[in-house]
């Protein structure tokens, strides 16, 4: 399936600090998006935009500066803006997340835009009425003041995992253990705590049982069942020279 | 529900830039979390970690200061690392969405730390096996260097979409249309076409089931349809006008 996020194009309305526009730039690219447009910048290129871009300096030279937001969108089939407070606004409000599926869906009819507003303010209600969807991100009530490049970061975050799911690394594959090699190792602890008078065969208890809950819940790999397997020889062995000196 | 947010801490590894401490303290407040420590940071307190957190200064000014990750974690009941990278780790690797479903689980029970390693190289694995939970974000594998402010914000983001749910705010309420008004309203409509010769009422073809459609899709309020049908009324005043002149 063809990703489109390459039809997703940000949209920043008059940013004042040329220090967000670079944090912007890299929360894009590392979300996969890459296509910035600059409404009235302020300051821009600036050094302090590309020092933030940090390796992302790419989506700054190929940024478009233009001086509307209408030429911003030009083109675009949908515009999602973003508001953290509630507005008269006449159409869906969406989470961050559905708008990023809503997104993904319009991408691939054609171009996307995602309009963010200046940072002290927001999108005007102008602005606002340019876009066919409100998007906004769930926050503490008290407090919903996130700074525009994470707010860039969230939502190209979830357009990301929208479009390439929620993958995770794995860790480099260890052996697991197979269930013959846990059984013998459970008959070698039984053997080894009899030994030790920790557990007796009359009256076993809920020992194993728990032993077992908490072996079965770590997932034994081989190499770990070995080592314990180890440890049991060896106490078994001073076990044994024990004995022998006691007799 | 309580949310055991409060019971949630943010570790930062040795965190070589204040401004990040800032902004770490400022992304957490967005999303209700306000334990914040700090393992030998460079720097702190600061000044740029002040004006970074932009309002959330009361973050910073309760953030605990420690030597070593292990007082860290001291009397949490799960830590989960975040890394971007493929590690050796015996441990679960989960999408930070997951990490944030498994930190309230555990929250419920104690203290859950999420530990953030140094801006450059992220977690060590020393301090990555300390951790119960590896978490990684999802993001694009030629460039998935978030910021770290970057990285706690999206965190903190899914720990409260899973905490208090996908909640949008609403437009102030507009009055919806009834069926009966928008029915008048296509009878009004039909009646105007006709006048107008651009419907002719023996061959309709698909002109008026498409504009039910377009209006169906619209969600109709009450002020709407009277705006529209003072249009259509318009419009049938000027077409009688100029029949009287023609006549």
């Amino acid at each position: 399936m063809p990703s489109h996020l390459d039809r997703i194009r940000i949209v920043l309305c008059a940013p004042s600090h040329p220090g967000n526009i670079g944090a912007v730039a890299r929360a894009m690219r590392t979300m996969g998006l890459s296509r910035l447009v600059l409404v009235d910048p302020r300051r821009f290129p600036d050094a302090e935009a590309d020092a933030m871009a940090s390796g992302a300096t790419a989506v700054l030279d190929s940024a478009e500066v233009v001086a509307t937001l209408d030429a911003a969108l030009a083109g675009a089939v949908l515009a999602i803006g973003f508001s953290a407070r509630p507005r008269d606004f006449a159409g869906a409000v969406l989470s961050v997340r559905a708008a990023a599926a809503e997104a993904l869906h319009y991408a691939a009819a054609g171009d996307v835009a995602l309009v963010f507003g200046t940072e002290m303010s927001g999108l005007s209600n102008a602005e606002l009425a340019r876009c066919q969807v409100v998007a906004t991100i769930a926050s503490n009530p008290e407090f919903g003041s996130l700074n525009l490049a994470a707010a860039v970061q969230v939502a190209a975050y979830e357009l990301y995992v929208a479009s390439h799911g929620d993958r995770v690394w794995r860790a480099p594959a260890f052996e697991p253990a197979t269930q013959d090699e846990i059984a013998q190792l459970f008959a070698h602890g039984e053997r080894t705590l009899v030994a030790l008078n920790f557990l007796r065969p009359a009256q076993p208890k809920r020992l194993l049982p728990r032993l077992r809950r908490l072996f079965a819940r770590a997932r034994l790999e081989k190499e770990e069942v070995n080592i314990l397997r180890g440890i049991l020889a060896r106490v078994e062995e001073r076990l044994r020279h024990a004995e022998r000196i006691g007799d």
